[in-house]
């Protein structure tokens, strides 16, 4: 049996990690990439991890304009979910009837637009718990924690339980030593994921704060909790409760966790735009019609758009 | 019939604004103050102002170790209001048996400390709506706005009406071309206050940005507006109800309003702690008790705090 043959569409600090392990591992793998093409055909990629340090070269780097060569087993979408219907085609091009889209983002209902597109395929989501960042063209620094939660979409959010599709990805991840697990509702894994996201992504920029600062300070880690808390309420309003102590356990993470600058105070810092839709939009939305609004949430989205507006203003962006 | 004598303590934004046009008018003033002591006494005071420009010498200014040479008709308490029960003593040596206490500051129950200090004096509260700035020793600069509402204390919080006391402070402040009008519940004008200090200071310091930039952005003038909703519903929970117009109102004064630094904007570019207690935590409280919880406020509040440790670590304070 050969393994399974991976594109990864979007070689940041995510696709670049987790691509280099399945890689390394054996997997065939196609990376898609925009500005880095030419750089990553040259270069290749490395990363640098305390887990061991990677570098591949000899990549099969695929640009906008080249030919595919036909479909792989697995497309994984890692790029930052700005507007993930307008990827529909170029992911479109890496798949084939049977093959799986595994949707590797941040945020609530980003599955939905590549659903929507490609109705045909099985759509998978994936939450990743990992501290790593791309510090140039095919160079990624991990720094800690390594982690993939893998769930299947379904429209109407119902769980649909570990399908075969999830189990055959995270036994990809775990072949090549990433910590994976299947969840039976995604939806709860995506709701768990912003119990970080909300806080720490947000106050990271607003307070220009690393995540040690955040939860080492009485009361910006006293606002960390709150917010936390809220994403925990309008999970259970929505139908999908989270684990009772999903609050301290993302707490302990963070504070173990080596100090750290999430991506959206990186994108802040280059003037490129936040990833403010599906991390507080979507989900304000969504606890909001099920009557459980995130006021405080909403309160730093508002904050946050003031920021990147005055930002990318400032840096001559449109 | 002579001019009421006024001792002004704090000769800042505020107590250098107001104490100079009643010292125009003819009142007999004092001035109380504490590094600027000698400054005073040598270069006086200036104020400049699109209301035309004040410049008094000759001043009587009463430093910590001076004697003081006897009573005057008024106190004007015009410090922040970090610690008002600290400045009983400073306030005491100011007062004869008919002395008027008016406590000028920011905040909800600043007067308490002094009326319980004091407590056989009559104690006022003066709201003053302006845009000013202390831009150096005995150097006021007034942009925009002037106008003083005040009302009596009453220890339960029980309206009074408009006193003798307030009438006579009133009557001063017109004379002296201030536009000034009595309130019967001081709490209402606490509150009505309120509504534009909780908004305004707190985001121009966590957002780095000036009144005109906060009402001039989308995001930015939905959450002020937020915000001045939290203070609406607490002031009425809390028995003092304000006008239905009260937030409209302020956003328009503010949009009509020159480009404006609140002074805690000032304070933390300067180091100097910010006023938090009075404007966001007194408030914050007492919106809790009577079950009209200020959450976004709080939110403000712990990233407020945050900022200011962290700023005033950077600056050696202690």
């Amino acid at each position: 049996m050969t393994a399974r043959s991976y594109t990864i569409v979007g070689v940041g600090a995510i696709g670049g990690y987790y691509g280099a392990r399945l890689a390394s591992a054996g997997h065939p793998v196609r990376w898609v990439a925009r500005s880095d093409v030419e750089h990553l055909r040259r270069h290749g990629l490395s990363v640098t991890s305390p887990r061991g340090d990677v570098s591949l070269s000899g990549l099969e780097v695929c640009g906008p304009d080249d030919p595919v060569p036909g479909p792989t087993d697995v497309v994984v979408v890692a790029t930052k979910a700005h507007d993930n219907a307008a990827l529909v085609p170029e992911v479109a091009r890496h798949c084939g009837p049977d093959t799986v889209v595994v949707v590797l983002q941040n945020g609530l209902d980003v599955e939905r637009p590549l659903a929507e597109g490609l109705p045909d395929l099985r759509v998978l989501g994936a939450m990743s718990f990992i501290c790593s960042a791309k510090v140039g063209p095919g160079r990624v620094e991990h720094l800690d924690y390594e982690s993939v939660t893998v769930g299947a979409f379904s429209p109407d959010g119902v769980a649909v339980g570990v399908t075969d599709d999830v189990a055959a990805v995270v036994d990809d991840l775990s072949g090549a030593g990433v910590p994976a697990s299947g969840i039976d509702d995604l939806l709860v894994g995506r709701w768990r994921k912003l119990v970080w996201n909300v806080p720490f992504n947000g106050l990271s920029v607003v307070l220009d704060a690393g995540t040690d600062e955040l939860v080492g300070d009485h009361d910006a880690r006293a606002l960390v909790r709150r917010l936390m808390e809220e994403v925990v309420v309008a999970a259970a309003a929505h139908g999908h409760p989270l684990p009772a102590h999903a609050v301290d356990t993302m707490i302990e993470h963070t504070e173990a966790m080596t100090p750290y600058a999430p991506s959206m105070k990186l994108d802040h810092l280059a003037g490129r735009p936040l990833e403010l839709g599906p991390i507080y939009d979507v989900p304000l939305a969504t606890a909001a019609s099920v009557g459980a609004p995130m006021t405080r949430a909403e309160a730093l989205a508002h904050q946050l758009r003031f920021l990147d507006r005055r930002n990318r203003s400032a840096a001559g962006a449109p």
